[in-house]
């Protein structure tokens, strides 16, 4: 193989403290927003209008936070996960600065845990990765974890590092974008009448639409945020692998999930925080997805009436109708139908 | 289900009068733009270009018509047609205002008219939408008519209101943009050299090319209109239904349509008007759309010499060439090839 | 048929110096950008950040060499390539002025050769093709042939005309921005340490990565570029024909094949020239392509020293690995797996 191309790293390539400059630098713009909407059909009335955003104190629309997500992420493939069995969870993930178009993106990582596994063929590294755009500001800042085949199955395991993952992102450090009053907020063009002060903890709201994927899209979605792992892309290779199929990139099924959430959830204006998150069963292009959502909590936000936070579970299932709400049992084990699990906290306006 | 989630209007929740606002209020921009040309391949030149368009007196190319349609139309979904069984039909449909990249678009409806079936188990339900600009500016004004179930079979039936539907839009009700002036109008550019006065009613053009339709473009397609008629996505719940099939979005067809009869009407620079339009037989993915034309009527316009009018019908088909011109016998019947009868008003540039 | 459609010039329509002005003038966007970025997932960090190419000089992130080659081809078909046996070959393509979103491009061909085969049925058309933008400024010259059927087998051979077609671009004659600067260049952002003087003539890199594609992402890009020939869209009219399946647009293989190349060429920034190229076997839907690439020449530019050329060959195949280079045989019989053979000039930054 020439030396010039990158196989990725393998486990025994990580070290605690290593840092990681990740190619390539993205100006994000309204192309990629128009086909974000393309593909998830996101109707959130400020990612979807200047009008409305400016009418809120922004500078314009911004760009959807899980697009920002996939940018990020998708940077970090190529030295994180070309390498990767799988992607095993997310956690302490907050929203800075808002995007908008025009603006560029780079990320960089850091190994901060590593741990072996027991077979000696695979092991987990825990990086946190950050996004900034092009004044250095953070955009996005996460921690992830995944399963890493070794490349030499004789070389030594590194001594385990356990990070301190943080747990769900607290209120206080939820950003609130600079400007932002929602005093003009108008709800008839948001589509729903239901506000903050409407959800309770506890609440379950099945979003009663389905969305078939087909491989044109993911691999669309996959290759605009720039994410190479091949597991999207190449049949080929899967013909002779353990599914026989592309695997569909996790991240579009967080982002048709959101889409879908619109219908329960239509004022949940913002992504603040991804607290925690995992890809439970595979999705393959022919898959409908469902997906239903938990109020875990209501919080207020230190300084602001105009605005609350939720944190909310959505779960996203396939092939079944999601109205009886397919989920864990106590023993953690997921009904067959769940796909993804996904931890997070949105903000939405609130009645004074 | 959550009283949060919209289950849509039903036949007995509309009353004639009844005001509905639409959400979700969208910024139109160059990747809508962009999308639109990989969807439909159109080539219009005015919409190709800001630089023979800019030539003409506009600010720059303005959105494709058709694109203006279907983001005014899908607003519309979640109100009027969520529960529809068809969408029977469109009348007196007039584009304003050009809209730009750059333009936010609204819609509003009025129901003008009522009348439940013999069935008592669906009605039909007649609204006006009007389409805005951010600057209230309407963009688009037109009436349609659909069939939508009743959610409550015990509901009584309203009192029957048949509103009184226009006919073909006037010459003297088009809307030519401002500033308009087709002195400089580039027909090599344009890739025809057959102006207005060079057509003749009754006369007819088979489109000749063909485009076959994927289940990923269409839904890319109802997506980016933000249109969430779930017959377009859910293969799931479509195994169980009647044609096992997604439905392909009626308006997918009428841009494939336009965008084949360049081929033919190359110079035809604008929709000014939908006088009326039936989507006749369903589309599903792997169908081969074919397309023809018969002039219908040649019109001037009052006080311009440079450009004139073409009422025109164009017939899409689908998985049969179109040269013998498939159509509907006298009594009415449609050849069962026949997917769309679209009556519409084309602007012209006209030698002087 | 109509005399308004345009059936497409025949191999006796062309004749020596004949002058075609193609339609339509086209505005390329940041929509245009993003959908390429879909469409092949290419990672090169000039055309990927405004940030990282106006560090370099330039105006803002120019718009993929490969994107306004596309734009500038398609508009040919209609005049050159509609009733074409067979897209024969390229030559001389020289890359001129940067096109940044919100250029206007146009094309113009003339006929600089003939060739009537032996069959009486076909002749080949040779044209030069010069793309320009709004100020008239060179974007692309090339050469092609192609194969083209005659409509009237009774029509007289034309006297043979074989053009001089130009070889290989000299370094000389390439055309680098003006403004460029590379000191700035990161090799970090841009995913690679390799530059200019780590390669030599007669490597060899395997680009590792397969993509599989999608009849929508095909058609979705043919149509993007406008281009309208009718293999690439009609499944209808393929099931009459020889292969049964549409054909895959062979511009689609050559900017596939350049994305792949990334991975080992991550620093070749610019294509500046296309010497030449095949398509060697047709691509349908459900291919998978890989791609491997021989350093041909390592060339200097003239009256740089931050910047030098390579010429390179990039071989795409189908459906099987490329680690082992499948190539053609010393007799010129290509491997059953190829389907690209493209001999161009890519600028990379070099060490001082």
């Amino acid at each position: 193989m020439s030396e010039k191309t990158n196989p990725g790293n393998y486990f025994e390539d990580f070290w605690i403290g290593q840092e990681l400059v990740h190619a390539t630098p993205r100006t994000v713009t309204e192309g990629d927003v128009s086909l974000y909407t393309a593909l998830y059909g996101s109707r959130f009335a400020v990612q979807s209008s200047d009008v409305f955003a400016g009418d809120l104190g922004l500078a314009g629309a911004p760009v959807d936070d899980l697009l920002v997500f996939h940018l990020v992420f998708g940077k970090t493939v190529p030295e994180v996960s070309l390498n990767a069995v799988a992607n095993l969870g997310y956690a302490g993930g907050v929203f800075g600065a808002p995007v908008y178009p025009g603006d560029t993106l780079s990320t960089t990582s850091k190994v901060i845990g590593l741990k072996e596994n027991s077979n000696g063929k695979t092991g987990v590294v825990y990086v946190r990765s950050v996004g900034t755009n092009q004044s250095g500001e953070m955009v996005l800042d996460y921690a992830r974890w995944v399963m890493v085949r070794k490349g030499n199955a004789d070389a030594p395991a590194p001594d385990p590092v356990a990070p301190e993952l943080p747990g769900a992102v607290a209120a206080a450090d939820l950003v609130v974008p600079a400007g932002l009053d929602l005093a003009a907020y108008d709800t008839a063009a948001a589509g729903s009448p239901y506000l903050w002060n409407d959800y309770e903890a506890g609440e379950r709201i099945d979003h009663l639409d389905g969305m078939t994927i087909e491989e044109a899209e993911h691999m669309l979605a996959t290759r605009l945020y720039q994410n190479t792992a091949k597991v999207h892309f190449d049949q080929f290779e899967a013909n002779g692998g353990r599914f026989k199929r592309r695997l569909v990139y996790g991240g579009h099924i967080i982002s048709l999930a959101r889409a879908l959430s619109f219908n329960g959830l239509a004022n949940a204006f913002k992504v603040a925080a991804i607290n925690g998150g995992a890809h439970i069963n595979p999705t393959f292009a022919g898959d409908t997805i469902y997906a239903w959502s938990e109020v875990q909590e209501c919080m207020n936000i230190p300084g602001r009436d105009d605005a609350g936070a939720l944190r909310l579970r959505t779960v996203a299932i396939k092939n079944r109708p999601s109205a009886d709400h397919p989920d864990k049992t106590d023993l953690g084990e997921y009904d067959e139908s769940v796909v993804l699990d996904f931890d997070y906290t949105v903000l939405m306006p609130c009645r004074a």
